[in-house]
């Protein structure tokens, strides 16, 4: 069975809230009903709470909050401002970027859905990570659509203010970090990233581009060899159906409602470093497509059930 | 007087071409008249060839395209593909970032207004690179909006494919670095300024925000400092009419039609970085605002003649 | 099979024009394949002549340029600039609004996918005409997205012009008003409409809004009778997949990249005006969503295939 | 002297609260000071009770509420849902069009600054109306940037819905609609009109397009006729310094932050319609500018003291 629960719309039809679901005949309840899988997307704090009694109850859950994203519960009270409530959990949780830990989200039964700007960065890093070829020192800088900011009402998210401009956030250290950083020491244990990371909010509607600057290591990858570092990163991702590494930089429109991840990585011949960009839709590979992805692995369904619409564009 | 020249509207009332300025009753002419000093905004290796014989009449010249900007001659066949007409003027040219050469402006004949993106990295860079505050290891990564790129017409600028999406440009080199190296470089001559510049296109008509990163030299300023460090970049900018430091991360549309440039200097307590954040209208202080900027210096008026205008907001 | 051609791109992959369709596998051919049906997305006057012996090949045809949309031959000088080079087709051709031509586009050979503006326009007056209860005195205002004028370069739909700001245009006759008016008389012989067209241009990608006033006709639905209205317009699309008449202003939002047509029929109580306001993605139910759904009835395929996903939103 | 108060931010630099004015060396207060005219930001219903104490204090106000816009008292409960406080005042109020009323502004203790789309609709229509060219049936389809609806938070105006998107509101009625009804009427005691009014938000900042239709009375202004009529136009605002009667349809760019408003009256020859389109900055001339225009008269200042400005473009 298919179950929609919402608190201050339960009662009323899935259409009336968002007339663009007109066609879909659900109603909003106050209960989940009984379903083998549930996707969570409260707030963080919030999440955690429901989850576990449908853990209890069997239901297999995606969180699409940050509740089980971290491994050391120390980090909840520092990123999130609370204790968390079932840290014999966090282990189990699974890291849901499919193309990182597919056997693993295969098997679990909580995973945890990446935050946007996670999914481009470690995306964008991942190979070179895993392969050695850069020093620690990394600089990732993201412009991501003002639908990242959810649809709380803020001054910052008021059409005259957001439209016409752009501005970084969070400098004293975004919530996204921590995932990033976890993520890219477990890809490389001997490596202890240092990350600096600052996401911008620029006037559009959806879309992550993520700009990734680091240091080539010494004797790996080196000026002139854009074409094999690109090689390399087609192998990383040789399995992944939603991840494509392009030979031209990405534009965030052509992931405009799509799940996919578009990847260019290239070097700074100048100065040794290597750039990668990556792009995305941050409701889709950044969220909820994501999500499905995720739930098709768990299911043992085709990972790209219901997700193989491509962009639309312009 | 005033004139105004232009090739295709020659013969035209200025109102005509551009209907904002109706109320402004001057005719295009063919020719330039008598005047004390003129703007030249052609396009570059277009640009010097008129100048010349302008000086010759001694008149003085305030140069919008790049064919003055670069002191090195051997850099124009390498970045703009031409051989440059007459190296001689290169090195009496002023670069005109009034905050860093405010004297040799007012003395100048021949001054080559910046671009719009070093203008902006330059002056988020400057007074950390003067006092040695960083190490030579320099990334900026520079968002601006569309009209950054001309009014030529292009499928990149086409509305349909500029608007909703982001994208990074120029990975191989983009013609604004050497201006950037050189005047960095002159700063602070120990230094050698190993920099990488990346430019993204964002949906927006007007501003360019760009962050700056780089190591904290050792010893020098350090985490927790950032009140030191605004009040260092306060006193460097003291008798600068135009720069504003700010407390908290600005954003373009501060500056909305206005000469002003915003910066915010922090730190990233956790690397050790130095983090830069500037803005402006890259059509007024990024370029035509600057442009006037430096005619009243070289004229002898006061230099916010005429630019007083506060941005207009929202 | 399936076959696409493109005269300047011939040879190369469609993933390399287009990025977004980059996981299509198809190369772009100058010649069509052995087909059933072809679409023809060329300029109107070209479009006629290539269609033609596509025709004598026993190939259906959904043209989306205006060359089969007119009956009456005689227009072709005064609107579109050329004598039109097979009036006999005219007749044969049926104007390809599956909503009013349902049995006749499942019959045809030759079908003329109609105009965005005209599909919105007619759509919205078409239940209010064939039932007699307006005066002919229309007044058709439309907004559309700047994607409507196409993917040829001009001023006017360069980024930094077309942003932020909403012009008129064809105030002397747009090209679309000549398939409005005729369509609007085969909906009800007795009335001679008389119709003022404005479109305008707004910043936006895609999507049209239009909102149609006409007087009510005496005696005909009255002030105070929204819902019996609103019921009229149900009934008149009961068995149309991609009609929904809703009961609040519609959002282009809500039906972009959809084929989806909103409605919104009412009435001013204070004037004895009906106003009814539609909206479409001028690309989809506009343009190729329509021209698929007519396919589909040419083909004997279900009306919505290849047509169910949902707008994206937001 | 100068005051500025404030509620909520009593006691702040102006600066700290809207960042762009940091420049302006004035704190917000929480009483106004020694002013010889004040200008009146409340809502409406609040603003009235502020006024009165102002006026008795011997102080000009410039209100920018609707609180004295209507003549008619009995309007207020119907439009506004509050009993009006001051009735009396209703009279006196000059209604702050200065292109209409420029004597009685001069000489007004009170006036009542217009709405933004009333602005550009009355003097879209004035000159038709009050030489008697058309017929009372008047359409007036509007089209409003997203700051119209002010800088309070609503999902309306929340980025990622207002933004790729139109819809139409208040079918029932704007408030805006009587005042527009009032001004037309008075131009013309013989006239009834009949005002149907349709605004849109449509996804820009600033700025509000305005097309109007009315059929031209019998044996007026005729078909052909496009030039007479705008020197119709043209004679009536020649003493009108923020009124341009222009050529071809206007873009609401041309008039970005500055006092203009610009008017294309144009017929449609098909059906002998009067079409007029106006264009303005809405919180300019349609709200803080054409206070300024008011307070100069009322101050005897020259009107366009302030005001000179020209519009940001693009």
């Amino acid at each position: 069975m298919t179950s929609i629960t919402g608190r201050s719309a339960a009662g009323q039809k899935l259409g009336k809230i968002f007339p663009h679901l007109a066609s879909i005949d659900l109603t909003i309840a106050a209960e989940l009903g009984d379903v083998a899988l549930a996707f969570s997307a409260m707030p963080h704090k919030e999440s955690a709470p429901q989850i576990i009694p449908l853990l209890e109850r069997g239901i297999k859950v995606v969180d699409i909050s940050a509740d089980f994203r971290l491994k050391d519960a120390a980090e909840y009270p520092c990123w999130y401002g609370f204790s968390h409530p079932a840290p014999q959990l966090l282990e189990e949780a699974v890291y849901g970027l499919p193309e990182r830990y597919q056997p693993q989200v295969a098997a679990a039964r909580l995973v945890a859905n990446p935050g946007c700007y996670p999914t481009g960065a470690i995306l964008a890093l991942a190979p070179a990570v895993k392969e050695g070829l850069i020093e620690p020192d990394i600089i990732i800088d993201s412009k991501s659509g003002v639908s990242g900011a959810g649809r709380t009402l803020s001054l910052h998210t008021h059409f005259p203010e957001a439209n016409e401009g752009v501005a970084a956030y969070a400098l004293d250290g975004h919530r996204h970090l921590p995932e990033i950083v976890q993520e890219l020491q477990l890809l490389r244990p001997q490596l202890s990233p240092s990350v600096t990371f600052v996401p911008h909010l620029i006037p559009m509607t959806r879309g992550i581009l993520t700009t990734c600057y680091a240091p080539l290591a010494s004797g790996k990858a080196t000026a002139g060899k854009k074409e094999e570092l690109r090689q390399l990163y087609r192998d990383y991702y040789q399995s992944a159906p939603f991840v494509r590494v392009v030979d031209s930089p990405p534009h965030t429109k052509q992931t405009w409602g799509s799940n996919f991840c578009l990847i260019h990585p290239t070097i700074d011949d100048r100065t040794g470093k290597l750039i990668v960009i990556s792009c995305l839709d941050n409701l889709v590979k950044g969220a909820a497509g994501q999500a499905i992805q995720n739930m098709n692995l768990m299911l043992g369904l085709p990972e790209t059930t219901g997700l193989e619409v491509l962009a639309i564009y312009p």
